[in-house]
């Protein structure tokens, strides 16, 4: 039995040990080293780019700027919309931007070629806000419009294309009548504002790319292989099974490292130094590739006097930075997510992805959700205190019920939302005192990523060692241990005797990637579905070597168990295959239930929930402020491995406080990131965390996935800003709807709270 | 349409500018190189190996000997019987045998410390040939048995291990009664030798293996990964998912390069030196690890006046040399193999392994049925000649129907012998003269491997380019060309859009190894069920999104063709899966059919037919003979690409035709191999070639391959010898029964020709 058992990591030795290998670990034979020259203005037409003494400095072997980009190909890339140069064209539109690259012997003959490039700009005038973006008049980042694509959705949900200037991409969603507004007791509107934010993955980004023969093998730091594949195949038109994406261990990700980022310019550098390129970008380089969406979300909120949630308009602006990148699927689920868990007659969510001269926005932990749950959050706590009631009871009379449908045609919630925020309610200990509060949130996000195929192939050698193929990739959630659980499991052998092939794309099974926190809910499905089939296999074989019928034997420890008897699996294979063995193998195949009517075109394959309660005590005198206890709860349905599905809740539930208390990217109107780096970006030490911090797993039993589970890799982020805000309020009646809630913010929002008391 | 096609080779551009990539051409980060000290005794006690000045020696990282060998591991190793060490332990027993290894920063480091090893040995008496092995009182090589398994056999075969001393493994085989040996007209009793001849594969035995974290990666020029991995996993004891065995292009292995040969020393030095370490052997050491077996054949065949063949009685002493590597199963084949493709009343073959010190024997292109056909077909012409029969009549008489039984419960022949007979003696252009004459012979092979179960996978991406997993190795054969052909003629595409995935046993399907002729006739098989699963998949798919029934669509191109509508599948399929597309795989299995009546326990796949007719002129004056014409011909069934199987019939049919002329390797008594190295050891050279040469490729159509294809990659080799010296018998009346057929035989048996015509 694997199933619920805290296996240790199967990669923490290697890793622990420094032994594992990373792909900046990978060495090939000649390989070249690479770095980037980057724009050092915001917004600025590029005049000349002359290279000419970097093509000669010592070491050198290729230089890619734009006049190096082979004829033929389509140097521009996009999650959905192509708008991203490998090296900047006509012009740069922000600081980090890049202008060219340079592969050399060695890194520092690379960094010095890099000096030698003379770059002339033409400043423009510079967009590095939403507001500033959307001002009348503001200069545009895109004059002209980049190739793009709309997703396809269904019914009440449409997205567009650049439907003004300086907006990407712009999602929409309604449902229900407007007209029920007129019907509602109160209608609230307030704004929120959510900061930038990070991704701080340790493991920066770096790829290798080998090409030779017309054929490509890039390894990287990458959670989604067969779209970089994909991608990789449109850039340099060459078809896909010329193109070998290898992913090694990576070192967290937390989303930024999808689509392409470093691979298409190691590539082509590869292509031109005719050798084996390594691009590893340092750590500051991150904050300069891709970041949390920033967001300005308004509410208007029609509620009558006794707490009932009727009806909610929204409108979301999400700093997209300079590139959309994954702009458009995170505005159509911060779009979506906005409503929260509650029970509506209406709903009309505009959400629109505003260009700005800054580093590009992608895809975080949360994924919209986070924004979502922040604002939506904050104001249902504070709609209860406007009207008197209590935060939990107005949550308690709107909260979604158990498998009841988000909106038409979607899946039912799949958590019991009341009973995991009585969970952390109890599991807090909270006692009133003055200048204490206590605050809780629900987080709430459709999991598992829509329509969303998975495949995955188990195979067994003759003596019983089993193999994995399976896209996920690690990336430090622990799906190199959990998912041999699940294997282990259904073929009644230990984890241990299953081991995960590494990932190649000309061999491991399809998959789309790592993220929405699929690897359970979705990949495990499929790869359950592998192992049963190869289970079955394995029984109808020994059925037919034994004449039994296979309902009346048993697979454990590569045995047939029939009634006592115990026989070996190896010897009998041997028997019928001959002297040299043979393997059992299959797939296993999982794809979201597609529902016409479903907004998302297909349904939500499960729903990631998270529940925080907060207590935090308030120094007036300062601004400074406590939080003595944070519980966050996951629902995991069923913990393959809780040991790992509590890592995931503190771990997620740890970037929620960071966000809630420190972090921030902090740009000047010129565009230039101000704390961009690890000394000056403030992130929480473990001193920094909560006296009594305490992330539960729960285990409600209702995921899709194998033996009841779900995903929970985001869920416990989602609650943490609102939770803290709420108990703020809590303890000394401030609201603060601003991210990070700094000690400052705080000191303002009381002496504005003592202005309007001593007001007459 | 791609199935007939003569298309050029998938790796010939690659290969013939030098880019290819074979196993020599890996290199690893901090990779060390291997030598190894091998013995100068033909067999001896091994007193004293004293490393201790080599551990010291410049450069050098690990020395490997008897007693650097880790506790707990299995360090012996063989195919069926494990008496092999990776180093010798208590001695020695051929010139050639491994002593110690090094592994070194360069080749020369290495080979500089091998000369520091001291070795004392123990001189024991020598048996060098197979008479010197079985004579009375003869020392014996293993004077207790190693450990050994005897495969499994049907009705009417046997194996016995060590049935005697010298003697590692016989293998017998009877069919009716042998009383009708009496019933006989007349009885002929002959003996024919068989020459020991070597692979000369240009690629020498190389492999490089990385050891770390409990995991095994080995690359290596090996014909049978998964065999290899599971020999690994047995030696190393480690589970076969920690081994991880990749092999890139074969360059020629024509048997050699089965179970494991550098592959277990290059892993222990890997281990001892926690380096990766590549061991390349000369190619003089091929001569050293692996041969064909030299033979002693008795046939006792009993006949009616008419011609009409009743009874054989056989009689095969096989030199398998110092260790046991695939004899046994040699020995099974030519023990099978010897009846030739006749009807017969009575068979009763033995065969049996003799322990020589002399370089161990394996498999070789033909695998005992080259031994076979030698001794069988020249028997046939000889009772033809002495019965006053026409040697072709004698064939037209007692030669197996298409599709009858070769021995009970058998698979009945699948091609028509006579008709190939009657092709090659209609293409040879003979007109009698003095000293010129006619020969023929038939080569007839059980093909395909028994019992051997083969999988593949193909995958298609969203786009429609195609993956082909399989385990064949392109070994020179044209794999990589010939099985995208069947993939690309079944899912209506191109050949180009196919690409063959690089093997890796962790991805790999399952495959038993390359060998057998079964690239084609047993993989292809595997290889066209899964491109017909992948084709009904998607014509399903695009079924159920067309809403149309799946049998009025067609697959051209990527497209979907119904009536005049050609619908292209990338964007059905991006409709369906989402943004990042998807692949369609599926898998293949084939297994041949089982029989518990059939002798060796399955019905053999496929039969592997050559024919071949000969010319030859001889000068009476010095025993010179030229071969005029020869014409060979193999059976293709269909060919799936012409060009390639008339490459394999050719390329056979010079192997054969090599033996007959020249190839040896000599021994002298003390077990010296007089000829190892390229210099001495005479192969032919275009000039040696016959003044008219034809590979015919017949495409009789009976195969069970796809479209009706089989195997040829031995068939052409079968009756060369027996062809030339039945023409020499035609020419001049003498007759040679010892390869090769040097016109000092020659000489030697005109001399006695007319020595016995002089006598009174």
């Amino acid at each position: 039995m694997s199933i619920g058992l805290s296996l240790p990591r199967a990669d923490g030795a290697e890793k622990l040990s420094g032994r594992a290998t990373y792909t900046a670990d990978i060495a090939r034979p000649g390989m070249l080293h690479a770095k980037l020259l980057r724009s050092s203005h915001a917004h600025a037409k590029l005049l000349r780019v002359d290279a000419s003494r970097a093509r000669t400095a010592p070491g050198v072997h290729a230089v890619l700027t734009r006049e190096d980009v082979p004829s033929g190909l389509m140097p521009i890339y996009g999650y959905f919309i192509k708008d991203q140069p490998i090296v900047a064209t006509d012009r740069v539109r922000y600081i980090g931007d890049i202008i060219a690259a340079v592969a050399a012997e060695t890194e520092a003959q690379a960094v010095a070629a890099l000096a030698l490039i003379e770059v002339e700009y033409e400043a423009l005038p510079v967009v590095a806000s939403i507001e500033a973006a959307l001002a009348e008049g503001a200069p545009e980042l895109f004059p002209t419009a980049p190739m793009g694509i709309v997703p396809a959705y269904g019914e009440g949900a449409r997205g567009a294309l650049r439907p003004a200037a300086n907006i990407c991409f712009e999602f929409g969603y309604r449902m229900g009548e407007p007209s029920v507004f007129d019907t509602c007791d109160h209608v609230f509107e307030d704004e929120f504002r959510f900061s930038r934010m990070w991704h701080y993955h340790l493991e920066p980004f770096v790829s290798v790319a080998d090409v030779r023969d017309g054929r490509i093998e890039v390894w990287s730091s990458n959670q989604n292989p067969f779209p970089l594949r994909k991608e990789l195949s449109r850039i340099f038109r060459m078809p896909e099974n010329a193109i070998t994406v290898r992913v090694p261990y990576v070192g967290g990700g937390f989303g930024a490292k999808n689509n392409c980022k470093t691979e298409p310019a190691a590539v082509l550098l590869s292509m031109l130094a005719q050798r084996p390129v390594r691009l590893a970008l340092t750590l500051e380089e991150g904050f300069l590739t891709n970041t949390q969406h920033a967001a300005i979300l308004r509410l208007r909120t029609g509620v009558m006097s006794d707490g009932r949630l009727v009806a909610r308009q929204s409108h979301i602006e999400l700093d997209s930075g300079a590139y959309s990148d994954a702009s458009p699927l995170v505005a159509e689920k911060a779009g979506y997510r906005i409503p929260g868990p509650y029970q509506w007659e209406h709903v009309d969510s505009l959400c629109r992805c505003v260009m700005t001269n800054t580093a590009p926005a992608g895809p975080f932990r949360g994924f919209g959700g986070t924004q979502a749950a922040w604002a939506s959050e904050s104001q249902i706590d504070m709609i209860a205190r406007r009207l008197g009631l209590s935060p939990l009871a107005m949550r308690q009379k709107n909260l979604l019920k158990l498998h009841q449908a988000f909106m038409p045609g979607e899946s039912g919630v799949d958590s019991d939302l009341e009973d995991g925020l009585q969970t952390v309610l109890a599991a807090l200990h909270h006692t009133p005192a003055p200048d204490r509060g206590l605050g809780f949130a629900v987080g709430f996000k459709d999991g598992g990523g829509v329509n969303k195929p998975a495949q995955a192939r188990v195979k067994v050698s003759t003596n019983g060692d089993v193999f994995l193929g399976c896209g996920t990739v690690e990336i430090g959630q622990g799906a190199r241990t959990a998912m041999p659980q699940i294997v282990a499991e259904i073929l009644g052998t230990s984890a241990a005797r299953v081991r995960v092939a590494p990932i190649d794309t000309d061999h491991t099974p399809f998959d789309q990637g790592t993220n929405a926190s699929s690897g359970v809910a979705v990949m495990g499905q499929a790869v359950a579905r592998a192992a049963t089939a190869v289970r079955d296999q394995v029984l109808a074989f020994a059925a037919a070597r034994m004449g039994a019928p296979p309902d009346t034997l048993r697979l454990e420890d590569w045995h047939i168990i029939r009634g006592n008897e115990r026989l070996p699996l190896g010897p009998m294979i041997m028997r019928h295959y001959g002297g040299t063995g043979f393997e059992f193998t299959a797939d296993g195949f999982f794809k979201s239930e597609a529902d016409h009517h479903a907004p998302l075109e297909a349904r939500c394959v499960y729903w990631e929930i998270g529940w925080a309660a907060a207590e935090v005590e308030v120094d007036r005198g300062t601004g400074q402020f406590t939080v003595t206890q944070l519980v966050v709860a996951g629902d995991a349905g069923r913990a393959i491995n809780p040991m790992l599905c509590r890592g995931q809740d503190e771990g997620s539930a740890i970037m929620g406080y960071a966000q809630a208390m420190f972090e921030t990217m902090r740009y000047d109107a010129a565009g230039e990131l101000l704390n961009g780096d690890a000394l000056h970006y403030r992130v929480p030490l473990a001193d920094d965390l909560p006296a009594r911090f305490t992330a539960l797993t729960l285990e409600q039993g209702h995921g899709p996935g194998p033996f009841g589970s779900k995903g929970l890799g985001e869920g416990a982020m989602l609650p943490v800003t609102a939770a803290i805000a709420n108990a703020l309020h809590d303890a000394v009646g401030i609201r603060i709807t601003e991210l990070p809630l700094t000690p400052e913010r705080v000191l303002h929002a009381l002496d504005q709270l003592s202005t309007a008391k001593a007001l007459p």
